[in-house]
């Protein structure tokens, strides 16, 4: 592009990623030359703040693009399918936080910290993570290049703000209709397009997503397949149960994994520590790990609870929490957009 | 014994875990001769009703289990180390919830439909093992008969109700704080008696009890020790995350077991489904998995999401959810209770 400001454009404004895609262009001082927002015909002239100055949301469509060098996309995989070639076509780079092409192999799907060098090869679109894969494998980055990792073995505890916005609403109010003694009214969770509701208020939904034919959620392929694709190394053994609680920010996991080699504790405690990106929060004595409700506003994934299986001599258990909105969406999306700034 | 009719001794019968004791023995109509509730001076003079009858409760001491047959402890280890052997010198069958005598040698530990055939070799205490403990094992003593379990990686979703009946109040008070912009104040979680507090409402804490020199906290060692002492079987290699979550009642577990020998997954299914006290919760088509909500005020533990690991032919993932106040204590050491009533 060989450029020193772009015009950047935000399909998803008004969402709950595009919230915080907005607030950290605005926050990292992105180059940002002449800034776009879309959306669907529902919030369409919506007036939001970039910097101080006052911009309408406008429609989202195939002309949407002309003059844009860089779409961040958050409004779903099937907006992304429909627009993102027509993003292409006008010659900008797509950065796609929906699930629409992270498998396709021709998009690189990057966590900067893990295989950032994957950018260069974009045909036009760059996938983003799905946020319980990118907290994970920026966790075990350097883990996997010291070690090598033979297996991992995931629970997760995902915050409904994954859900979207109107997934939080439900839970804040299905927490007062309970503590009023009413009774809970599900209508979003577990998934919005599915008949069959559940209560998330005070409970734990183990589905997020859709079943797939084996029985896994595709929430839960999710994070098998991309996290091989990511560390580009189809043999990991990956398997994951993933679960919806009533926390508003923050994915917090549970991981253990299976290292190639002996490790000294201490040794993989510095790593973290030193691995940039990274926090490390582990200081049993002072009741100190990682907490959703510290983790939530910013960027860093927090990792603590690191300990040896008793059983297994490679065997190491990590608890790793990030927020769901900034590293597992925005803040990686808007990582990959400084990279390509900086290379322009 | 050779009697019909037994005098029972609640100790911590204004607790959480007392409260559901009590609740049983009227259900159950189990054969009360005479019905003694203890506590602490604090509760002493409460009057508690039992079957249309009104007991006044006393104080607990070394002389209040003269002619008692059957003594359910549930209020503290310290109170069981300190009472439990007067009761026993007074000739009472002790059930223990507590910590105090699970790994003692001499105290069978006890989950019915695994190890029934220990309570006769009890020398006057019966240990009721922890309350996350009890549930997996209830649900992978089936496994463990068909096809031997040679490891077992859990991670849980407790509820505050494990921590008594204060914590169930201060997470209620602290989510009504949030929803009205206010800060939580902690108070007693994760541990009462440590000085680090922190806010269960709207969040995941992977604290339940104190931390061990060996980076575990007793509640995942309580969960590696009593599963082997159940089992009699030092050589399943147990590991545990612990985690407390925003839930009332209703302790969740996913659990990865990895089996000695091939497996059906339709017979696993199977042989869950025809279990004694195991509910089959897994239809995915329908939405349908073992819910916190769903399983709170019921005695047998749920188990769904049942689907292999992609990676390991015998390993196997499943997801077991029980009220932690009844399976996980109060009707465990009722059942208990039961077995030794049938055989007097
Ligand atoms: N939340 C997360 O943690 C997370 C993490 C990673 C990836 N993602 C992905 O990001 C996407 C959005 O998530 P979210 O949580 O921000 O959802 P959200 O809060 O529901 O927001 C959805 C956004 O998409 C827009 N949109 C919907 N249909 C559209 C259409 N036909 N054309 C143009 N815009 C349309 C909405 O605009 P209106 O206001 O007009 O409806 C809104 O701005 C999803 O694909 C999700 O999988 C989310
Ligand atoms: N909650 C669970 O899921 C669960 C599961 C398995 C095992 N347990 C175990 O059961 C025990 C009680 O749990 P909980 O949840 O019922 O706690 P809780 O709600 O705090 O109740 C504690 C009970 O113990 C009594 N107590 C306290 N100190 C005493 C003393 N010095 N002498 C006599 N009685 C005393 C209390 O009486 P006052 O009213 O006078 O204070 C109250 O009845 C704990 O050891 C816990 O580890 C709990």
């Amino acid at each position: 592009m060989s450029k020193t400001k772009f015009n950047v454009a935000v399909v998803g404004a008004t969402g709950a990623v595009g919230e915080q895609i907005i607030g950290l262009l605005e926050k990292r001082d992105f180059p940002v030359d002449k800034l776009k927002l879309l959306s669907s015909a529902r919030s369409a002239g919506t007036v939001l703040n970039f910097k101080g100055q006052e911009i309408t949301v406008e429609e989202a469509g195939p002309d949407s693009f002309e003059g844009i060098d860089i779409a961040l996309f958050s409004a779903g995989g099937d907006v992304s399918k429909e627009l993102a070639p027509h993003a292409v076509r006008h010659g900008a780079v797509c950065i796609d936080n929906t699930n629409a092409f992270r498998m396709d192999p021709t998009a690189p799907l990057v966590v900067p910290e893990v295989n950032a060098d994957q950018i260069d090869k974009h045909q036009g679109i760059i996938a983003n993570p799905n946020c319980s894969t990118i907290q994970m494998v920026a966790a075990l980055k350097p883990l996997y290049d010291s070690y090598g990792i033979s297996r991992i073995i995931v629970s997760t505890y995902q915050a409904v703000s994954g859900a979207g916005a109107k997934a939080i609403n439900e839970m804040l109010r299905q927490s007062k209709e309970v503590l009023e003694g009413r009774d809970a009214n599900p209508d979003i969770l577990p998934v919005g397009s599915l008949p069959v509701k559940h209560q998330i208020a005070f409970n734990a939904i183990p589905q997020i997503d859709k079943f797939q034919d084996n029985g896994y959620t595709l929430e839960e392929m999710k994070m098998v397949r991309e996290t091989k694709k990511i560390f580009g190394d189809e043999d990991i053994a990956v398997t994951a149960t993933c679960v919806r609680i009533p926390v508003i920010y923050g994915h917090s996991e549970s991981v253990y994994v299976e290292l190639k080699n002996d490790y000294e504790l201490e040794e993989v405690k510095q790593l973290l520590a030193e691995s940039p990106g990274i926090t490390l929060v582990d200081d049993p004595a002072a009741q100190a790990y990682p907490l959703a409700t510290d983790a939530a506003g910013k960027n860093d994934v927090f990792v603590g609870r690191v300990r040896r299986d008793l059983g297994n001599a490679r065997g190491l258990n990590l608890w790793i929490v990030s927020d769901n909105l900034l590293k597992g969406a925005a803040w990686n999306a808007v990582q990959i957009a400084e990279i390509i700034a900086a290379k322009a």
